[in-house]
């Protein structure tokens, strides 16, 4: 199944690892130190319509066990390289949606396989402990390593959990607690408390709140759910919480040639959330904590001005509300910066702020206070994964080593620049291209235009993704070069240039 | 860092794999048909204190990173073995814990590290793919291998998910969204179902409840916290759902000895559930679903007999309440069946099952009809992680090719016979001892007591958990042996004959 270039690859990766070669061996791989070039593929390359007869047939196949209705088709992993996706019928496309923006290196990344291949690693991989109670030896050293080398100003805490809605799930526990510890001025619950709480009533469940935007998207289990509000598919039929919900900012692009305007909305935007505050306060459900997107992704890639999340942030302060910023999507240096937040220039961005996909684990930073105070509070069986942690240690030399934050900034500014230029040429089609990094988007005139040009550009060899109603939202690896956006440009133009 | 055997081993089975052995190498690997006997330890073996000293500077710098205030001591994973789990200051622990009942066949099993050499395989590990859109080629072959293979009676369709926690919110979603299609008679939502559920309203975000039973664990994210009332320290200060909760039976044990006692409990208790089901009907918060553990294990390893299951079956069905059976404890062969619901022969036991922990995959089994009518409506961004599948299914392998549900069946016949002639020989210590399998328990006759005998089991060379208020949980691994048992016992035996 493996291909031969993989398991060759893998071979010499092994051999120098555990040095099983025959001494004079001539092997010298150098795989570590190769860029992406050196081993992806040059262009796109296609055999059959997408999804072909091989992807349909297992698409039968496994609608028998499942819903398939979101398969796109099914991959070659193993023949996937850098920033193309292979298909089990022999398609090669230019992923720029990456497994929902998941995938932060290119697929088989050589420094990744060798993770795979090192001894040293093979048992985090076999003996997944209950990293609450029992974690391996070098635990602090790889966090400290990893995901402490990339924590967010003034934040030193880090609790890794095993996805984005788990990550948001506790990162929201952590403000109920702290939030209701501060009420009760740090005492002991009382008796009343930890007996209501057994049976899921005020006080011991308390009412309180988490504020959340129109069009956010924080998971799927039915906290992040009731703070999630892109569209309906996903909340229809769920119980959830009465929360208040803010409006996000709906701004006019490009951001610098509406800058009144967008203040005035910004401004409009923010008045709204001190009111809700206020509001749900008087209610009774007092807003413990605020959550947000640097740029709401699922929900259309909008965006907002580093002075919103500034006044956001203050708000919060003056409230007495955690600080949450959701970085599932927008983190690990698609924007250029390894956080979105980062284009903010504050030094204390936020209270809690949550990972997952390009960073491989899930987990979430936070400030000491945040911090429960007691243990078992925050705590689930596996509470992440050493395995993962051990992949991302390796991205993590590798985005430095290859200088990828540079990178993304240099090729987002092409992307942005092609993207402008499209919307130009064919403003009846293409409007609003915006973008930080490569984390960029462009709206087709509908969702009909924009599902067409999706299916024809895959069937050109160029794998895209949709969010909001009717957006393109562009999510490539940090190995895409300058050289990925002109394929890109090209194969959009030629579309664009065909329809009718 | 990895020790000499290990790596030796590790390099023999890559040998094998890669074939990278010079012709006419002598070397033969009997990994894959060895026994666990025949690479573990033979007895614990204590050089400190636990925690020794490297373990408390560890606990230390971990300190600075997260509450460590559950943590036991840290592991040196790459040394342990078997049902053995060794520590970073050398001490060699019987481990009948097992990462809070998450290991299926012991540590460093042989069949599980060739999954990680065999080059096939790398590549799952290494692109962690969306499942629900781009799944790889192999995977409904895979599922079909493992999962299905192991399908609960009546249900061919299962869902992967992360982890525990993940699996039973998305099993309580299933419910939700079969209880509204059923509602609104399989009819497209209202547009006023759409639009409020937009705003966590009714009627789009109905108020449906979820009935669960006192005393119940089915996770920590906010919609599992809801259906869980276990400890207080899980539940205090997070806001929740009001949904009903029935008294689970409190039962006398030895079961057979109590047969009339115990029939009686269980009758008052599923008339209470009757009464729920009408009650919150009438409140307007109609009860969409019933979660149930076989064996209520965080809770205090509290059982219930086949009868009364069957009859909460059929209380479901004739109320229209979906049936769960929350199995992420009791699943994958401990109880002596693969699942525990087995020993209730029933041929339509549930309508949804879930599983995590030994599965090392998150999940759930569904019938046909508990199936999302429509896509993205269960859906994440990772959908579970083919390389636990590829480890499940080894896992599966294994316990076929060694009988391991038999060695249970037989293993827990020793250990209950067993704890029963301590409880018998300490009757002012020990009391109702129980158990299904090698799925054990024994209560203490207070918490201080139970604390302090598993303190110098520790210290003895043996590692338990502990459940409820003051209950000694018995989760040792599926390669769980006879002479294990007695191991167990002998130190058991020692410290309740020093006990004052």
């Amino acid at each position: 199944m493996a291909s031969s270039l993989l398991t060759r690859q893998l071979a010499i990766s092994l051999q120098q690892n555990l040095r099983l070669a025959a001494p004079g061996s001539r092997y010298v791989s150098k795989t570590a130190t190769k860029t992406v070039s050196e081993f992806e593929y040059d262009a796109p390359s296609m055999k059959t319509a997408v999804p072909g007869p091989k992807s349909q047939e297992l698409l039968r196949q496994l609608g028998e066990i499942q819903n398939v209705g979101a398969v796109h088709f099914f991959c070659n992993y193993e023949e996937s390289r850098g920033n193309y996706l292979v298909d089990v019928d022999g398609n090669r496309m230019l992923d720029v949606y990456t497994q929902i923006s998941s995938i932060p290196i290119g697929y088989n990344h050589p420094a990744l396989i060798k993770v795979m291949t090192n001894p040293n690693n093979v048992s985090a991989f076999v003996n997944r402990p209950a990293l609450g109670i029992l974690p391996p030896e070098n635990f602090p050293d790889k966090l400290f390593e990893s995901l402490l080398s990339i924590a967010p100003s003034g934040m030193s805490r880090v609790q890794t959990m095993a996805c984005g809605s788990c990550s948001n799930e506790n990162a929201f526990k952590s403000m109920f607690i702290w939030y209701r510890n501060k009420e009760r001025g740090y005492a002991s619950p009382s008796e009343q408390e930890v007996g209501t709480c057994m049976i899921n009533q005020s006080p011991g469940c308390p009412d309180l709140s988490i504020l959340s935007f129109m069009g956010a998207f924080h998971g799927r289990t039915m906290g992040c759910l009731a703070a999630t509000h892109s569209k309906a598919i996903h909340k229809l039929d769920i119980p959830s919480f009465d929360w208040p919900i803010a409006p996000f900012p709906k701004l006019q692009y490009p951001l610098e040639e509406f800058v009144r305007e967008n203040a005035q909305e910004e401004a409009r935007c923010l008045e709204e959330v001190e009111d809700l505050i206020v509001k749900w306060r008087q209610k009774g459900r007092p807003v413990a904590g605020i959550v947000i997107e640097p740029i709401q992704a699922e929900g259309g890639d909008n965006h907002a001005s580093p002075d919103f999340f500034s006044k956001l942030r203050n708000i919060a302060r003056k409230h007495g509300c955690a600080f949450h910023v959701d970085e599932v999507q927008t983190g690990g240096g698609t924007t250029g910066k390894f956080w979105a937040h980062e284009h903010w220039g504050l030094d204390d961005p936020a209270d809690v702020v949550s990972f997952s996909k390009k960073l491989l684990t899930g987990g979430y930073y936070h400030r000491d206070e945040l911090q429960p105070d007691k243990p078992y509070r925050i705590f689930n069986t596996w509470m992440g994964d050493p395995s993962k942690n051990l992949f991302l240690l390796e991205v993590l030399n590798v985005i430095r080593r290859e200088n990828l934050l540079e990178e993304v900034t240099r090729s987002g500014k092409a992307l942005l620049q092609g993207l402008y230029a499209l919307q130009t040429q064919y403003p009846h089609i293409l409007s609003r291209a915006r973008g930080q990094g490569t984390f960029c988007a462009i709206d087709a005139c509908n969702d009909a235009t924009r599902d067409s040009i999706m299916l024809k550009a895959r069937n050109k060899g160029l794998f895209m993704g949709s969010c909001g109603e009717k957006t393109i939202r562009f999510r490539p690896a940090l190995v895409f070069k300058e050289y990925h956006v002109h394929q890109l440009l090209n194969i959009l133009n030629d579309i664009l240039a065909e329809h009718k």
